[in-house]
């Protein structure tokens, strides 16, 4: 499996994480966002939706959007499962990666931020302004949700699962505009728990061949 | 089953439709966003995300998320099944779903709506300009995603699928600021086929009791 991703990019890291717990080897292809290498030929012309991560199948087939490509793993490698085996289990943990993967994660896409600095001029401070006001909320949200739930020592139960997958890179995808993780300590000790298993340290940024420190 | 949800909500819109393609009966509870009840004392005691639509099942557990509500739907009433039944379908179906719930949806929710207006100062016409241009970027994206599929009547095949429960309110919601669905044939023959099945019919906002025309 080839997984074309940016160090960076949250939606990659997750993919990184799955492919990591599931210790399935697969070869790394960059795309420098940054660069706008996602919208140049070599990558457009085999995404169409421009966007990292994407994962191409020994047979060819790529695979886009990050949740989808997690549960087509967890599916076709069922050993180290990432959702539960029950059905309202596994919407428990659909819905906690959702309140990542639809409500916080979008809104402090690069393209988005771009948008808020070239189309609507805002300056540094306001842009940083509405990220953090983003994850904090979502985590707050994120937060009421684990409350909800019986104590474990990942998000969900005492396993990693996909809801994991989309939590760690969120994190760190908040700390790099200074997001008060204050008050969180459903969250924040899933978290902890979480890089402290091989797997994740493996899947970080700094870890990637990539990565620009 | 309760549903709580709100007729212009396009994230409950989604679940309603899955609701009428299984036949499956629920109770109408409405939740009145624009009102601010999603925040008031009643609904946020028993929804800690604040968000619709919610799925309250009979037994009293209470689901969240619309793609993870109608993923549960569908595994525990697999009649008339909204995924395919291969690994690869079901990628390529949640993937088309997430391009709409990960990609464009989210950047035009009342509460981003709000934020433009009340922080960032923006005028009506810059509002509704930043709205197009998501939505239209989106399914620009995601009638890219189609041509690379084989021809079907639906998004994914000849059946509706939770792609369609996801590109359906889309449309419906970006005709709500006259986004430009000019030069998407994919996208809108799937859209128009949708809207000749009695499913999504009975499911749009005009036919809800809470509408308001």
């Amino acid at each position: 499996m080839k997984l074309y991703n940016y160090f960076r990019s949250s939606a990659s890291f997750r993919v990184r994480i799955a492919l990591q717990l599931k210790g399935l080897p697969y070869d790394y292809v960059p795309v420098h966002l940054v660069k706008g290498e996602h919208k140049k030929e070599g990558f457009a012309s085999i995404a169409p939706s421009t966007l990292v991560p994407m994962l191409e199948l020994d047979g060819g087939e790529r695979l886009s959007q990050s949740m989808a490509i997690i549960e087509y793993l967890d599916e076709v490698h069922p050993e180290t499962p990432l959702l539960p085996r029950d059905a309202l289990g596994r919407a428990k943990v659909r819905a906690l990666a959702q309140d990542i993967a639809c409500e916080i994660h979008p809104l402090n896409n690069l393209r988005v931020l771009k948008y808020l600095v070239r189309e609507l001029k805002v300056d540094e401070e306001t842009k940083n302004t509405w990220y953090r006001h983003w994850v904090r909320e979502g985590l707050e949200a994120f937060e009421r949700q684990l409350a909800a739930l019986p104590r474990s020592k990942y998000c969900y139960g005492d396993t990693p699962t996909l809801a994991d997958c989309c939590l760690v890179p969120q994190i760190f995808n908040g700390r790099r505009v200074n997001t008060s993780y204050e008050g969180l300590p459903r969250t924040m000790a899933a978290f902890d728990a979480c890089m402290a298993h091989p797997a994740f340290q493996a899947a970080q940024p700094s870890n990637c061949p990539d990565n620009e420190p």
